[in-house]
C-alpha cells in the first residue's frame, strides 16, 4: 500500500484524532491552563508513538514541556528535524465565538477551533505524513520532531532546552511547520520572519480610584496620560517616534523592493475583506514592505477605568498597556526594549509614575537564501502539489525559534506549512480548511520523499 | 422621651437596620441587578412606614422606581421635602475589596460597604431623625421624602416623575441629602454642584482582530487611533481643547476667587493621602477653582485589545472610551455633548470609523445664594453640631436632580449631608463613619426643628 492510499483509507479516523487534539485547551499564556498544556503534550507524544516513531516523549523545560519524537532507522542517510508547537492563543470573549473554541466544529469544509490553523492542524499533518511513510515502508530518511508548548508566549524556555539537547537534535535539515500558503490555489515559500520584543507598562496616579466629579480637573488622570504617552510613540507620517528605533535597520535594496512589488496583492479585495476604507502605515513604503520588511511598534492592549455597562464617574488609579515591536535583521530585541522604555521615561506626562514590565524573551528576525537546498525542494514540491510555482515572500509575524534554531543547530529552517491568512488565527472563530489538512499531509510526505533523494 | 434619648436607646438596632439596607446590591447601572434595586426600594418604603410616616410606597418610573413617603399632620405649617437616592455605584474588582462590598463590615468605627457613604448612610440618618421626632412628638412641620433609584446613572427618569407628581411633591423647602462635610471636625455648607454630560465612543478598525505580526505596520491600529484622539482632547496647558468648550463659561469674579482662596486646603497633606507628587490641571487656576469652578473633560474608562495575563499579539478590531464632562452654570449638557462629538469627528485619525453613544441624560450646574433661609438654618445647625461654623463651598461633583428640582418645584435645594471625601465613594472599600451616622441623625433632627420655627 502506498502512503497516499494509507492516508485516504484513514482519512476519517485522522480527522477525528485531529479534533481530539483541538479539544485540549493548551493555552500557554494562562497559568490556569497549564494542566491542559501538559495534557496536550502527553496526547501528542502518545500519538507519535502510535505513528511508529521509535522514540517519543514529553521532556521538561523551565516552562511548558517539549514533545520530542524520533525515528532514525538509517545511520547513513540524512536526518530531517520538524519544528512545530502544540500551544495555542487564549480564547477570551467566548461570546464572539460561533461555537465553543475547544469544541471543534465542522462547518463548510472547515474545522473551527482555537489552534486549528495555528498550528495543531499542521502538526497533525506532519505526524500523519510520517505515519503514512512509515506504514507504507517508504520513509527513506531519519526523522526528528521538536514540538514546543510556548510558541505563543515567545518560546522563553526553548533556547535552553535546545542547548541542553544539541546532540539529540543534530540533523541535516530543519523544517519549520509554523507557516502557511498564500491561498487555496497559490503556494508560498517563506524566506524569513520578523523578530519581536515585548513589554507592558502601567501609569500610576492616585493611590485609589477617585470620583471624577469631586476630583476631575484637579489631578492627572492616568488615562489622559496614557493617551498622550501612547500617541507619542508614532510620528504623524506613521513611523515609530522612539529615538534610535531605526538605527540598525538597513535600507531596503532596489532588488528587494522590486521583489516585493512582484508579490500578488489585491488591495481592494483585502480592504473589503477587512471592512476597511484604507490601509495605513509608514509613509514611503508599500504594504508588504511595511508588514514584513520594516520594523513596527504595536499596542496590543490598553485599558483602565470603568469598562462595564453603563457609566461610572471615576478617575482610575492606574492605566495599562501592552506593546510588541516587530524587528528586522540586526535589531537586538533587548536593545529595542531598552529604547522603548527610555522613550516612555522621557515622554512621561506630569503627575503619574511609570512601571515597566518585560517578562517575555524577544527574538531576532530571520532571513534565508532562496537557493538553500531545502527551499529548492520545497519549491518543487509546492509546484507539483498546487500546479503553480510558489510565490516567495517574507513573513511579518515572528517565529522566535527560527533564529535560535539556526544559531544553535547550524541550519536555516525551511518554512513549509499550510495555514491561510484568512483563518482568523489569534481571533475568535479560528478555523483550518479540511482541504489544507489534506494538502498538508500530502505535502509533507512529498517533501520528505524529495529530501531523501 | 426626647428625640435624642430615642436615638440613643435604639442606636444598635438602627445600626443593624442600616447594615440590612447596605446588604442589598442596588446597582442601578447594571441591568442584572434590577431586582436588587427593586428589593432595596421595597425595604426602604417599608422602613418609612415603620418610622411612622402616614404614607409610604414604591412608585414606578420609566426606569428604577422612586421611594416616596410623606407625613403631613399640620396643614398650616411648612412642608420640607428630603431628596436622596438608594441606588449605588457598581462594585467591580471584588479582589480589591478587603471585605465583600455587600457584606457590611464594621472596622474601627466604620461601616465598609458599597453605598455606605454614597448615600444609604445619609438616607437612613434622615429617616431615623424623622422617626425620633415623630416618636417623641417633637415634629412640628410636614415631611416628604423622595428617594430615587437612578442617581448613579444620572437620574434619567426622575424629571418626568417629578413633572407627573408636582402636586404631591409640593413643598416650601427642599433638603438635598446627597452631600457632605469637610472633615470629622469641620462642617461644610454646599452652595452648588457642577453639571454633567456623558458619552461613549468606539473606534472601529478591521472587521475582526488581526495578528499583529502578519498585519502590524500595515493598517491603523484602533488603539493607536484612540490614544491620538483622546490626547487631542486636552491642550498642553491642561485646558480642554474642544472647540467652543468654554464659550458659555463666565470668568471667575475676583470676589469668587477670593472666596475660593479662603477654603482651608492642606495641599501637602492631600498629596500624601493620594500618594501623588503633584496636582495637575488647567493652568492659571487653583485646586478648588479647577475642581468646582471650571468645567472639565475626563476619560472614565478606555479599553481595547488583550488585557489578560501574559501576551497576545493582536491588533484589535475596536477600541472604546467613556467620557464625562463636568459643567459650570450656563453650559447646556446637550450642547456640550454635541461639541465633544464634533471634536471627535474632526480629529478622527485615518483608518478607523467613529461610533458615538449618548445614552445618559445630562444635567445643568446648580448654584444657590448663601442667604437662602435653608442655608441660614443649615449654617446655624452645623455650627451648633460641630462647635465651629461651616466652611462654605461649591462641589465638583454633580447631583443632576438639583437643577431639575429647582426648575420643577421652584425651590433651591439646601445641601445637607454627612459624607466625608476620604470615604472611597465610587472606589473599592467605600465606608461611612459611625460618628457621621450619629451626627447625621442628630443634624437632621436639629435642622427639622430649626425649620419649624
Amino acid at each position: 500500500m502506498s502512503w497516499k492510499t494509507y492516508l485516504e483509507q484513514h482519512q476519517s479516523a485522522h480527522l477525528a484524532q485531529f479534533r481530539d487534539f483541538l479539544a485540549i485547551p493548551s493555552i500557554s499564556a494562562q497559568p490556569a491552563r497549564s494542566e491542559d498544556v501538559q495534557r496536550a503534550a502527553q496526547w501528542l507524544a502518545a500519538r507519535f508513538q502510535q505513528a511508529g516513531f521509535w522514540q517519543s516523549g514529553v521532556l521538561s523545560t523551565a516552562g511548558h514541556p517539549v514533545v520530542y519524537a524520533e525515528h532514525c532507522p538509517y545511520p547513513a542517510r540524512p536526518t530531517v528535524l520538524f519544528y512545530g508547537h502544540y500551544d495555542v492563543q487564549p480564547a477570551d470573549n467566548p461570546e464572539r465565538w460561533n461555537s465553543p473554541p475547544f469544541e471543534p466544529t465542522l462547518v463548510d469544509g472547515r474545522v473551527v477551533a482555537r489552534g486549528a490553523s495555528d498550528m495543531k492542524g499542521q502538526v497533525m499533518a506532519f505526524l500523519l505524513a510520517a505515519e503514512a511513510l512509515i506504514a507504507s515502508n517508504s520513509l527513506n530518511l531519519n526523522l526528528k520532531a521538536l514540538i514546543e508548548g510556548e510558541e505563543e508566549i515567545s518560546s522563553p524556555s526553548l533556547p535552553a532546552f535546545i542547548q541542553q539537547n544539541q546532540e539529540r537534535l543534530r540533523c541535516d535539515l530543519i523544517i519549520n511547520g509554523d507557516s502557511g500558503q498564500l491561498s487555496e490555489t497559490t503556494p508560498l515559500l517563506g524566506l524569513g520572519v520578523r523578530g519581536i520584543c515585548a513589554l507592558e507598562f502601567d501609569l500610576v496616579g492616585p493611590s485609589h480610584d477617585l470620583h471624577s466629579g469631586t476630583w476631575g480637573g484637579g489631578l492627572q488622570n492616568p488615562l489622559h496620560a496614557m493617551a498622550e504617552l501612547v500617541a507619542s510613540l508614532h510620528n504623524p507620517d506613521g513611523s515609530v517616534a522612539v529615538k534610535g528605533f531605526y538605527d540598525e535597520v538597513e535600507p531596503l535594496s532596489p532588488t528587494l523592493r522590486e521583489w516585493y512589488r512582484q508579490i500578488p496583492w489585491d488591495e481592494a479585495a483585502e480592504l473589503k475583506k477587512l471592512g476597511l476604507q484604507e490601509f495605513y502605515g509608514e509613509a514611503g513604503y508599500a504594504h508588504w514592505e511595511r508588514t514584513t520588511g520594516r520594523p513596527t511598534l504595536e499596542i496590543n492592549g490598553m485599558w483602565g477605568g470603568y469598562t462595564g455597562p453603563g457609566g461610572m464617574t471615576v478617575i482610575p488609579s492606574t492605566a495599562h498597556a501592552k506593546i510588541t515591536c516587530r524587528l528586522v535583521p540586526h535589531q537586538n530585541p533587548e536593545k529595542m526594549v531598552a529604547l522603548v522604555r527610555a522613550h516612555l521615561e522621557q515622554h512621561l506626562p506630569r503627575g503619574v509614575r511609570l512601571q515597566v514590565r518585560t517578562k517575555e524573551a524577544g527574538a531576532f528576525a530571520f532571513r534565508m537564501s532562496a537557493d538553500h537546498p531545502g527551499c529548492v525542494a520545497a519549491r518543487e514540491v509546492l509546484a507539483e502539489l498546487y500546479g503553480v510555482p510558489p510565490v516567495e515572500v517574507m513573513f511579518g509575524g515572528s517565529v522566535p525559534i527560527l533564529a535560535t534554531l539556526k544559531q544553535l543547530l547550524g541550519h536555516d529552517p525551511v518554512s513549509f506549512g499550510f495555514g491561510l491568512e484568512d483563518e482568523l488565527i489569534h481571533s475568535p472563530n479560528e478555523f483550518f480548511r479540511l482541504s489544507s489538512f489534506e494538502k498538508g499531509k500530502q505535502g509533507y510526505a512529498m517533501l520528505l520523499g524529495r529530501l531523501a533523494q
